[in-house]
């Protein structure tokens, strides 16, 4: 284990969370928040300890999948421990772990909180939007970020950190430079921001619009007022719905498109998900239109259904309505997009398109195996054989995301909940979406669970966003070993 | 396709059926009951069909995989489909949506009544022992009864129909013939019935106790009592606990010790299971002394877990206290080991012990490999090498799982049911437990459902006991085409 290089990234992503408290610092500023000196102290703190890491140079650069895992996982724990503290000492939030489930929840683009609606929308300027930018930050990836803007090592350390940090079962090298690769990505996702911000801020207040902007963008869904987004006109719920859509798709694909290869962008995996995402709004259309109760004309049916499925997919976590209230088939069905999430490459959650394309061909391919054993055939997807190790890779990812899951139910149930409430709190929070169903419904939150269960679901944000095996890494022997 | 072999196997399927009809037909004698009628009318028209069905004898009798499936999965229908008759045609069922769920549950070992308990105790007792009759034939699996009697067709016939029948990822041979096995089987399965028999049969009625020892050993679950087994005393009580245990244990293992080879009856998955058992029990008695307000003494908290855990995860479904009133904790951990089950080549449910055991080795495996990516080992299992072929396997099995018990899910949510009981009642019919929780818990029924989920029930019933891949198989234009 190559501990200085470690040691060393930790000391970088100190010295750029230093430089991203600017962003709360410049907003209590021209507010005039009191919770300034908060921030100004955490700034502080994160880059003298950064600085301090930074001494002396690794005479060894080399890094291999190990590292990079291990470096990712500790990355994120250091981002979040240092990013909760302005949180607490404001007195925003009463205790520490509070102030923590809040900030993995803001940097995983999980959207949780355990505030409830009304205190949200009571809380500081600053503190809102340090919560929306930590999402934004998130969802693209800390230490891509880092790697577009500088050359911390060789070839080895970049497509290692990457492969470990970006969601989805591969990483595709949009040009041949992996750092300039993360130059693409991380320019076209701050361009789609804007082009959001810009058309909302017609509609809402520049702050509203630049928080909503943030955590569309990084999928995130921390809301800042107490009805969420029920308050919003019809026209900033449609284009929140299309940008939901639009970050949870591979930018890839939106490379592809800029270069022309219409054919590239539009691949198996963005045709899977979007065909999710119709069938899905138009199932849920249906069944409330049919259950008369709810009351809605069918074009609100078709916009809340919309929002609701793009808000869940995407793994956001907005909502205009309260879904925990609509008919069980309704429920099932958002429950079951919390699994599929987003596309890889994205800013999504989830366990990916891509990943159910390939456990379903495989077990389709395994099915047809049994009826004629002898013809072995590779799972192709987009024409391209999938190899083997990837296979296994993603059946081992499902399984261990499976038992992680159930594990944490378990500790979870030590609280007394109800099995509603506590199946879809660790739904909502390992999959990165938010709103479960029940206590934690779009209408509830996570305060009322003991710190016990505040610390699994922190632990499952970052299994869901770091996507299970750089978690996993740091628990086996085997990686501190000599 | 061979139709002309499938066509034969559901002919002698369909005779023994009829010689099984002999058991209500001889209880309805014994007890003077009207519905001796409906049985022998049933029994009439098996054979008849049966003789039809044989008529003709196929000029090729070479079966593969592909056939095997599909003699299976048609064998259990049309076994269920005539088995359901006399339950209709004597007015016990309204419908016979209801009398094939009921069959279906008998044959399949999932006990889930769509009869409210009172009703069960109220019911003829030619029926009750039909429906515990049915346990004990589908527990051992109907082909290899009628395996071990008549010698049907060559070897490639028995193997494959051994395979898809059998439960667990892979068939021991215990000696070089497939057809002695199967006897070995079911005289060990005969034996140990015939023990719990006479333990029980000084304790309650020989009635009562010829209904639980049938329902025991095919790990079913069907009470024959309105409060289930609360009523029998604390030694029925234990002796079942005993044997429910007894009967989810590899039948491999029992012809290992009877020859002496106890290294090879204690393999991993055997000692995995027991340990299972043991931190479950431990686990829901601490869970239920804690939690003063069940007034239990701790004997009482013990039995009741042991019980519970063992009906549980042996897939039986008996229950001596409501366990849907029990701390979430302590539900969270029966629910998990309904997925679990028992062990491969067994009588019991669920995903199996063995599958489990390869699943984990595998994720540990691949996180290994992510750490070390040049150390390939294989997976190794009571130190013999499991195959990538048998891996994958697995794997496709956890994943098709997964998808149809979430189809499933989402189909049953059109009834509007609570998601707990949704949840539970696709788990316990999914695993052939019988019981879940909330509507489906161990005082409640399945006769509130739909006719629509009722089929779903059936469907998942069939999808547990024969392992998903013959109901799929079933299903695949390719089975179908020439």
């Amino acid at each position: 284990m190559n501990y200085a290089i470690i040691k060393r990234t930790i000391g970088w992503i100190l010295i750029f969370e230093a430089l991203f408290f600017a962003v709360p610092v410049l907003t209590a500023a021209v507010y005039g928040e009191k919770e300034i000196v908060d921030f100004l102290v955490a700034m502080l703190s994160c880059a003298a300890v950064g600085c301090l890491l930074l001494i002396g140079k690794p005479k060894n650069s080399s890094v291999y999948a190990k590292e990079g895992f291990v470096i990712v996982a500790l990355s994120w724990i250091f981002l979040s421990l240092f990013g909760a503290i302005p949180l607490r000492t404001s007195g925003a939030y009463s205790t520490y772990v509070d102030a923590l489930f809040e900030i993995v929840s803001g940097f995983t683009t999980t959207g949780a909180s355990v505030l409830p609606g009304d205190k949200v929308e009571a809380l500081p300027r600053c503190i809102l939007m340090w919560r929306s930018f930590t999402h934004w930050v998130g969802g693209m990836g800390i230490l891509v970020f880092i790697l577009a803007f500088l050359p911390l090592c060789g070839g080895g350390y970049n497509i290692n950190i990457m492969k470990a940090e970006s969601p989805g079962p591969s990483v595709s090298k949009l040009v041949p430079k992996m750092r300039a690769t993360a130059g693409i990505l991380y320019l076209i996702y701050t361009v789609l921001t804007l082009l959001q911000f810009i058309l909302l801020v017609f509609d809402m207040p520049a702050f509203d619009a630049l928080n909503t902007a943030f955590s569309t963008a990084g999928t995130g869904g921390f809301a800042i007022k107490a009805d969420g987004f029920a308050g919003y006109s019809p026209y900033s719920q449609v284009v929140v719905t299309v940008f939901m859509v639009i970050f949870s798709i591979n930018f890839a694909s939106y490379y592809f498109v800029l270069r022309g290869k219409f054919k590239d962008a539009l691949n198996t995996e963005v045709r899977v998900f979007l065909g999710i995402v119709v069938v899905a709004i138009t199932a849920i259309t249906i069944n409330l239109c049919i259950t008369q109760s709810y009351g809605y004309t069918t074009g609100e049916a078709v916009r809340h259904s919309a929002f609701s499925v793009a808000s869940i997919i995407s793994t956001t976590g907005f909502a205009t309505e309260n879904f925990d209230l609509w008919p069980a088939f309704s429920k099932s069905i958002l429950v079951l997009i919390m699994f599929i999430g987003a596309c890889a490459g994205s800013t999504g959650g989830g366990m990916k398109v891509s990943r159910m394309v390939v456990l379903f061909k495989g077990a389709a391919h395994e099915t047809k195996r049994m009826i004629h054993p002898k013809q072995v055939k590779k799972i192709t997807v987009d024409k391209r054989v999938v190899e083997n190790e990837v296979v296994r890779g993603i059946n081992s990812y499902f399984f261990a995301y499976i038992i992680i899951f159930i594990l944490s139910l378990l500790a979870i149930s030590l609280d007394c909940g109800d099995m509603t409430t506590n199946f879809t709190a660790v739904t909502a929070t390992i999959n990165n979406v938010g709103p479960g169903l029940g206590a934690v419904g779009p209408a509830g939150h996570y305060g009322d669970f003991s710190w016990w269960s505040k610390l699994v679901f922190i632990f499952d944000m970052l299994v869901g966003r770091l996507e299970v095996f750089p978690m996993l890494v740091l628990f086996m022997p085997a990686t501190w070993k000599k």
